[in-house]
């Protein structure tokens, strides 16, 4: 999408043909910068520092970080050393280990030589297929969106989003947002509640910053108004992004999240989670296999901003000596999920209904217990 | 409460026997300081500026304003001036309105020289009457907390709250707090998840703070993690204080309090409001009927903290441009609330039950309809 009226993805090759070029999303919304990443354990390290986060844009940096370590070195220990290290990164985003073992089992049968051009090339098409993936996304989406439209004609349609499911998340478009994008640029009238997202305000650094460079009307409030705005009839459906959805439809996403979906329950707003497949975790039967990672408790404590004077700054909030915990995701029950976008089209979330979209990956339901 | 081992109220008359003295609320947590009212304007500003907060506190610095401008002038015009003043500071608080409401009838049928002394005794009236309010709401939490200490033997009472229902939220001891005071103090083993409570921090700023102060084990966390909290049982009980709660039980609280009592009962966890009787609005028949007060959206943007260098520095957390709103409560349902902690004792969240409790101060419920 557009920064400043320039085209951008998150990640991307540079000039030189090898090193990897980031937008550096620690330094948002107070100041664009793009990071060049050299070798593996920088791409570790961006991930690991969440100069880039998201789950599609991690495993596009993991697949990318293989090829910078197989430049250097492409026997099988280097190869190995490098899977292991990335794959220690971040322990929620399925897209991490879906990446990682892409591109190993790409390069492995290769002789040496030839690995490094192969893993370029498997990085390289991981991040254009989900741009194309978040496109159908939105495309799918763009139709409840137009159906909502309808319902409300003369106002634009309320959607309250989590995070920063946007293109900042993925290499281009985003999950959650790609609806929006699409039905922005389509003429459709919609307006986004932008939720903060503490602790490391995602919402507000992330996705106000793309919607208001993209020009897209929007809003941003504290994660706790998301339910006195649904209330009052504010919000048409809530869109969001996952880091990992269960084979179940149980949907891990940022912490926060689990509260949203029971509100919209609670008050008839739909609820939809933009799930491309690669999010999808045909192995875990419920959400409560999933990991959670918990996060260090200064992301709590410290807060990053713009100074009146206009240096960036980072100040704590809370008081000296207060203990901190700082759970990175929750996880919502599929019963509390209207609907799952994938770039297949709009599942209900059941392991029915996603193995209908996805009859290839799903794993068979267990056979019943025979006497 | 104590701070630094010496026992504060959070308002209290000057040594001069006529200024009054208020803990300055939005210095905490960085800065222990107590500000000096010496007029009626000043009093406004203090709770329009939230020096003062939280609606009992709210109410008795109300009660100390009109004595304030009562030493100055006694007249008619005074009295409604400086009540005209101190009523439009807040709209939600009950509590504002009952205090003005109380000096009010106290002083007006007196002659103009005894109108200031009157007040003086009044506003310390319902201090004093506060601090024995919020005793008695410990001692009924109290019991509450015993039993569930004694289906968790070994482990500590675990605790959620939102906001700063504490002892700076009233004149001592608090209400959501109090119960916790007092089990701690009797050797209850209990620990307390505090909500940061964006945007103003108060939970991070102010709660964390005065258990910090007073020894009590307490974690901070995003207003978004209570929900993860609660599906991982980490959470034995909800305890929250109300900015007004109707006579049939439905509570307005800080913005986000819905959230948490949505999960509450997603996950079968009691949840309790701690009421005083004076926080209850006898006149109201719903919640939908509660003003919402919305504030500027600053408070959304820019967060206060301290920097490293130990300054106290205000920093900005979204996009220059980027548009915000602010509610600041919201309302939960009676039907999400396990009980009502008063005064008098504990009482299901119902009309019934609360006049009950208060059967001279509930209204009768509308005669069914009669042919």
């Amino acid at each position: 999408m557009k920064v400043n009226g320039v085209p951008y993805r998150s990640i991307f090759l540079d000039e030189d043909g090898w090193s990897v070029r980031v937008v550096d999303q620690t330094a948002l919304p107070h100041e664009f910068r793009v990071s060049r990443l050299t070798d593996v354990e920088g791409a570790a390290r961006a991930i690991t520092e969440m100069t880039v986060r998201g789950a599609p844009l991690i495993g596009a940096t993991a697949a990318y970080g293989l090829a910078l370590a197989l430049r250097e070195d492409a026997g099988d220990a280097s190869l190995n050393r490098a899977r292991d290290l990335l794959q220690s990164t971040r322990p929620t985003a399925v897209n991490l280990h879906w990446a990682l073992e892409r591109v190993d089992t790409r390069v492995s049968p290769l002789p040496e030589p030839e690995r490094a051009t192969e893993a370029y090339r498997e990085a390289a098409a991981i991040a254009d297929e989900d741009v194309d993936r978040n496109h159908r996304i939105g495309e799918h989406g763009l139709r409840l969106l137009l159906d909502l439209a309808a319902r409300a004609p003369g106002r634009p349609v309320e959607i309250l989003t989590h995070c920063n499911a946007g293109w900042l998340a993925t290499v281009d478009w985003g999950t959650a947002t790609a609806p929006i994008y699409l039905a922005h640029d389509a003429g459709v009238a919609v307006h986004v509640w932008v939720d903060e997202t503490r602790p490391r305000n995602q919402g507000a650094a992330l996705t106000a910053w793309e919607l208001a460079e993209h020009g897209v009307p929007h809003t941003v409030v504290v994660d706790n108004a998301g339910g006195h705005l649904m209330q009052r009839g504010r919000v048409d459906v809530c869109l969001v992004g996952t880091d990992r959805t269960t084979a179940t439809g149980d949907v891990a996403n940022k912490v926060g999240t689990y509260l949203k979906a029971l509100a919209a329950m609670d008050n008839d707003v739909p609820f939809y989670v933009a799930a491309p497949s690669s999010s999808i975790d045909w192995t875990l039967n419920g959400g409560q296999d999933i990991p959670i990672e918990e996060r260090a408790g200064t992301e709590v404590a410290r807060v990053r901003g713009r100074t009146d004077a206009g240096r960036v700054e980072t100040v704590t909030v809370i008081p000296a000596g207060s203990p901190v915990a700082n759970p990175a995701f929750d996880v919502t029950p599929a019963r509390l999920v209207t609907g799952i976008i994938t770039e297949r089209g709009v599942a209900e979330a059941s392991r029915e209904a996603l193995a209908r979209l996805f009859p290839e990956r799903a794993t068979p339901r267990r056979a019943e217990a025979t006497p």
